[in-house]
């Protein structure tokens, strides 16, 4: 009965659900960073005129959906099923989103993969039949994440080499069942790996293994290989985890090959921003997807690429006891329907 | 396309899937309540052997699962896709559960309707064709709940007379394509509604408008009425949501009749167990699914219920920040295959 099924764990899709609409926000750093042209919206007040930090998360996945909303020419009741998630306790940044909306929502959480479990399910409730048009939303705010991972900003805390900084952005993709836009052809969701890693200044360490794990996954069910993309893109692994993956495919004799990059490191410019090992956040991937991924997709600049955000799941709470960090990596294949131009 | 919806709201299953194997555990108050006997597993030491309460509910779902696996008969590896969730910051319990099994795992949060959540989407992969066999799995610990969300369990605060007691429970389902079983032949993704309520001490205020929304849906996108069911059953409105939401639908002019109850009020003896309005937490509504409910539609007492837990989408953060708590509530129908005993 799993018909969309290719070996053990690829999803393939019998009508792949096309991405209508799309958008991506930022905030201060996002704007003097490498991808700046691709957002729809910048904003460099932190606080986005709200009173909290939270709440600016909170504006600024409105923000987002309504530019989604607009580009494409849809009107938020179209939406039948919205999916997203962010990495607030108890996801409230999304919570109080959706509020706005009072549309039909399934809250998820994967960390920094939230923003592909997302899709992986808007995908599958087009593609299955459940809802004609769905969006998947993840946003993450820097503030939001030092109070609530590490320390309030004005401690001034010193960050570790191996850091990452936390994304203030959101992405949004809209899918239905229209003829012209980008598609999503097939899903993995990802299995939990857990490397044993307990420093939290070393997420690519953690994270590396299971999109090694997912990537894996697809290449074994499919037969396919990284030269079947255009471009191969993990989450927000970071300069020392994106390193980590290639040095896991060569043992297995795959080489990564010259496609392959990480959202963590094409939304700075690391050295000139000073962000050590790269970007990081649930709206990391989920902006660099909703802007620069899917615009170059759109216009024909590449054919074909796999997405695969990949999350850390721990809490500050594991991480006092004690515990290591688990690693999830969700990833979907998405073609332009177009011929690549290089 | 989305052939498999009616009306604005309510998914209706083309091949209702089939609810494979169930299993519920309980601590020491589920031990001591009226539902006692419908549970697989009662512990009464709340650190189940671990170190921490926190580990002790990721103990406690690795329990329920391999608790349902078995009587199912079912390995492990014959899961294709896991969803789940709990309360604890960033749903951790479920994530250090399914990094124990490395299943392909979608994360969830909706509060206390994450197990309607996980459900809904564990039946929509199978339906859809996605996935031959998925669990829906959901927990709460009442002391890692209270730590989280009010203050450490040592503190001996008191608790107001609108306070509900977080249960130490979890429920497990296990959904597949069998012939013979339970089925979940219609589903309804909730939309967030959020009445105002601030008091954390009354979520069952702040989450009945949300029952009535979702369950005003599923009555008028499909014409039926509470007599269509043997047992409706809210999530954890405890005593005092319950009443209100009756009120609610009398404004409609709709009889919620003496079918009606809250798995809330269910779970413990409210009066004797001293539990003001009765229980609440991710894990009440998914033990009372998978222990009471199930094994009474199992037997055939039921033929057919609307069960809708509903869960309160705030955070301790939220609550300081003097925001209002959404309530969101998703609901399943779900059907013996039996003639109904009573």
């Amino acid at each position: 009965m799993s018909s969309k099924r290719i070996g053990r764990d690829t999803v393939r899709f019998t009508h792949p659900p096309t991405i209508l609409s799309f958008a991506a926000s930022g905030g201060k750093m996002e704007a003097e960073g490498p991808l700046s042209r691709y957002f729809d919206l910048l904003e460099t007040d932190s606080f986005r005129g709200e009173k909290t930090w939270e709440a600016a998360e909170t504006a600024m996945q409105i923000q987002t959906m309504e530019a989604a909303l607009k580009k494409g020419r849809l009107a938020f009741e179209s939406l039948s099923l919205v999916f997203g998630g962010d990495l607030l306790n108890q996801c409230t940044a999304t919570s109080f989103a959706m509020r706005h909306w009072g549309l039909p929502f399934c809250g998820v959480y994967n960390a920094c993969a939230s923003i592909s479990e997302s899709l992986i399910l808007a995908a599958m409730s087009v593609d299955g039949g459940f809802a004609s048009c769905t969006a998947a939303i993840a946003s993450s705010h820097y503030c939001t994440a030092e109070r609530q991972y590490r320390t309030p900003m004005p401690y001034g805390n010193q960050r570790a080499p191996t850091a990452q900084w936390t994304a203030t952005a959101c992405g949004c993709c809209i899918l239905g069942t229209g003829s012209s836009g980008p598609r999503i052809t097939h899903a993995v969701p990802g299995r939990i790996v857990d490397p044993g890693i307990t420093d939290v200044n070393n997420m690519g360490a953690a994270m590396a293994p299971a999109a090694h794990s997912t990537i894996s996954a697809y290449f074994r069910d499919t037969g396919e290989t990284p030269e079947d993309f255009d471009l191969i893109l993990t989450g927000d692994l970071g300069k020392f985890g994106h390193q980590l993956l290639q040095e896991l495919f060569q043992r297995d004799g795959v080489d990564m090959g010259k496609n392959y990059f990480d959202c963590g490191m094409l939304l700075y410019d690391i050295e000139r921003q000073d962000m050590h090992c790269g970007g990081s956040g649930a709206g990391c991937s989920a902006s660099v997807l909703g802007g620069y991924l899917l615009r170059n997709l759109t216009s024909g600049k590449w054919r074909r690429i796999l997405f695969a955000p990949t999350g850390a799941l721990l809490s500050p709470t594991s991480v006092f006891q004690g515990e290591t960090i688990p690693g999830i990596c969700h990833a979907v294949v998405i073609e332009s329907g177009k011929e690549a131009r290089e």
